[in-house]
C-alpha cells in the first residue's frame, strides 16, 4: 500500500491505496493555508500518520508516501518551488520536512503528473507504456509517459500540453501567448468565450439560467445549455472539441503514443466532445497513428487525486530500484 | 568504427566513421533503383564490404553497420516497410538480407532518426540528453531524443514534427491535413508560397532570375532574392521563420528539451531565419523553458547522412547492451 496525499488549496485529502487502486482510510482536512507553513504541514503530517497507523493496524505494509500539489515542483529534491495554492510558499523542501516526521520515503510531484501516474498505475493506462494525459480544468494541464516512465523534461516542466499554440492569432492566454490550447479547451475558456459572444450581442438561454448575471456562468451551465440545444452554447462546445482534436492530433503525430487520456472537470462533457474531437483527430493526424492511439476519458473519478499521489510514490520507488 | 550507409534514391554513400565523427574510406555509388531489389542490394553490399576491408587493413575494428533510408522502417526487424526512394520496395527485410552477407550486426532506421543519432553521437548534441531535431528539406522531418535515447513511438513513427498543425485553416499539406508546419517551413513550401504570390499578381526579382520560368524557382533562389532585399522573398522567408518558431515553441512547452537542432537544405538560410524564429519562440514558449532550450543549426554538414547512419549502429548496439 502507498499513502496518497492530494494537497489542495482548500482541502487536503489523504488515503491508503492498494495496487488495485482501492482507497482505504480516506481522511480529509481543510488545508487552511493562512495558518502558516509549519502549522499547515504539521496538520497534514498528523493526518498521514493517522492513516498509516490505521492501515498498519490491519496488517497492511506501507511502502511510501506520495504528495501531489499544483505548482512547480523540483522532483529531485521534492521541493515545492512555487504553487498557486500556496502563494506564500517558496522553495519549501516538502520531502525533507516530511521524511523527518514520517518513517517512510516521501515523493512529491505536481498534480498533472500525479493524474498520469494514477491512470498508468491502476486506471485506463494500466497496461500501456506510452500515453499523454490532458486535464481540462481551470487551465489545461498535461503529462507525458513514454516507455513506461514519466518524461519530466530538462527542468522538470515538460508536458505543458495546454500551451501548444493551436491558433497563431487566437485569444490571449494567461501565459502571455496567443491561441494556446488552454484558451480554447479549458473549462474557464468555455466561460470566457461565451461571455465574449454575449457581449458582442449573441443571445443564449445561459443568460436566463444565471438570471442575467454573467459572473455566475460556469462551464457546466454552458454544457447543459448545449445539451438543451442552445445554438451559441453548442457552438462554443463544438469549438472546444475541435481545438482539443487539433491538440491531440499534434500529440499523436509527434509522439505516436498508445493512449491519450482526457480528464478534468470539462471531461464531464465527454459524450458531447468526443465524437467531434475524434473527427478532428482523424482529419489531421496520420491515419495509421490515429488508428493506434486510443482516446479515452479518465477513469479514476473523485479519488483520482489521492490515487495519483500514491502512484507518484509507487513509480518513484520503482525508478529508485531501476537506478540501483 | 562503425560503417554508415546513406541510402538515397539517386546515390548511396558509404563510409567508416570513428567516435570523433571523422569519416574514412568514403565511397559513393549510383543507387540505380530500376536495377531491381537484388541487384541494388548486391551493389551496396559490395561497396560496404570494400569499405570494411580497407578499414580493417589499416587495423581498425568494425563494430557494426548502420543504414539510414527515407521511408517507414520497422526498426525491430530492420525492414523497409515503404520508401519514397524505392517505390517498388515493400516490406524489404534489409537487416536480414545484409546480415547474411556482412559479418557484422546491421541496423536500419529512417533518415530523420539517423540525422538525430549523428548530431547526438558526434555533433552539436554530443553532451545533451534531450533534444528535438527538425530537418527543413522537401518535407519537414523530425526526431526526438529523450533521456539519451531516441523515442520511436508505439509504431516506430514518432517525431513527425512537420505534421503539427500550426495554422488550423492554412495551406493543404501533402499529408492531407491543413496548415502543417511542413506547409510553411519546408524548402518546397517556400517555392510553393512564392509561386502562389506571383500568381496572385505580386512581383519579385525571383522571376528575373529564372527568366520567367516558375518551374525553375528553388528555395535557394528565394533566399538569395531575400538577401538582396526583394520584398516578397523577404516576406516569404520571414513567414517561414515565424512558423518554425511556433513549431519550436510548441516542442519546448511540451517536451522541455535541452536542445533543438535545425538541419536540412533550408537551414542554409539560418542567419536570416534564426533571429526571427528565436523572437517567435520567446513570444510563445514559457520564458524559463525557452531560456533552457538551445536552438542550433545542425553541425555535421555534407557527411551528416553517413555519420548519422553509423550513429544508428552505435546507439543500437548500446541499446542491446542495456537490454542485456
Amino acid at each position: 500500500m502507498f499513502i496518497g496525499v492530494d494537497l489542495g488549496g482548500t482541502n487536503t485529502r489523504v488515503g491508503a491505496v492498494n495496487s488495485s487502486g482501492q482507497v482505504f482510510h480516506r481522511l480529509s482536512l481543510p488545508t487552511r493555508v493562512n495558518l502558516g507553513l509549519e502549522e499547515v504541514i504539521g496538520r497534514i503530517v498528523s493526518t498521514i500518520l493517522s492513516v498509516i497507523e490505521q492501515s498498519e493496524k490491519e496488517g497492511y505494509q506501507i511502502k511510501g508516501v506520495g504528495i501531489g500539489s499544483a505548482g512547480i515542483i523540483d522532483i529531485r529534491t521534492g521541493t515545492v518551488v512555487t504553487s498557486p495554492n500556496f502563494p506564500e510558499w517558496s522553495q519549501v523542501p516538502l520531502k525533507l520536512i516530511m521524511e523527518n516526521k514520517i518513517p517512510y520515503p516521501v515523493f512529491v510531484d505536481n498534480d498533472a503528473n500525479a493524474f498520469a501516474y494514477g491512470e498508468k498505475w491502476v486506471g485506463v493506462g494500466k497496461n500501456v507504456q506510452s500515453m499523454v494525459c490532458i486535464t481540462l480544468g481551470t487551465g489545461v494541464g498535461g503529462a507525458i509517459i513514454l516507455g513506461g516512465r514519466l518524461w519530466h523534461g530538462f527542468d522538470g516542466m515538460a508536458g505543458e500540453v495546454g500551451h501548444m499554440t493551436v491558433q497563431p492569432n487566437g485569444l490571449r492566454c494567461n501565459c502571455g501567448n496567443y491561441g494556446c490550447l488552454e484558451s480554447y479547451a479549458s473549462a474557464s475558456s468555455v466561460v470566457r468565450r461565451i461571455k465574449l459572444a454575449i457581449q458582442s450581442g449573441r443571445t443564449t438561454i445561459v443568460m436566463d439560467q444565471v438570471n442575467g448575471d454573467q459572473d455566475k456562468i460556469t462551464s457546466t451551465i454552458v454544457y447543459q445549455a448545449a445539451l438543451e440545444g442552445d445554438p451559441l452554447a453548442k457552438e462554443i462546445m463544438e469549438e472546444t472539441a475541435v481545438y482539443l482534436g487539433i491538440g491531440i492530433a499534434n500529440l499523436i503525430n509527434l509522439l505516436n503514443p498508445e493512449l491519450i487520456v482526457v480528464g478534468g472537470g470539462l471531461a464531464n462533457a465527454w459524450d458531447m466532445l468526443y465524437p467531434i474531437t475524434l473527427a478532428e483527430v482523424r482529419r489531421r493526424a496520420f491515419a495509421s497513428l490515429a488508428q493506434t492511439a486510443q482516446i479515452r476519458k479518465a477513469s479514476l473519478g473523485d479519488d483520482a487525486g489521492i490515487i495519483g499521489a500514491a502512484g507518484i510514490a509507487s513509480f518513484s520507488l520503482k525508478e529508485v530500484a531501476y537506478a540501483i
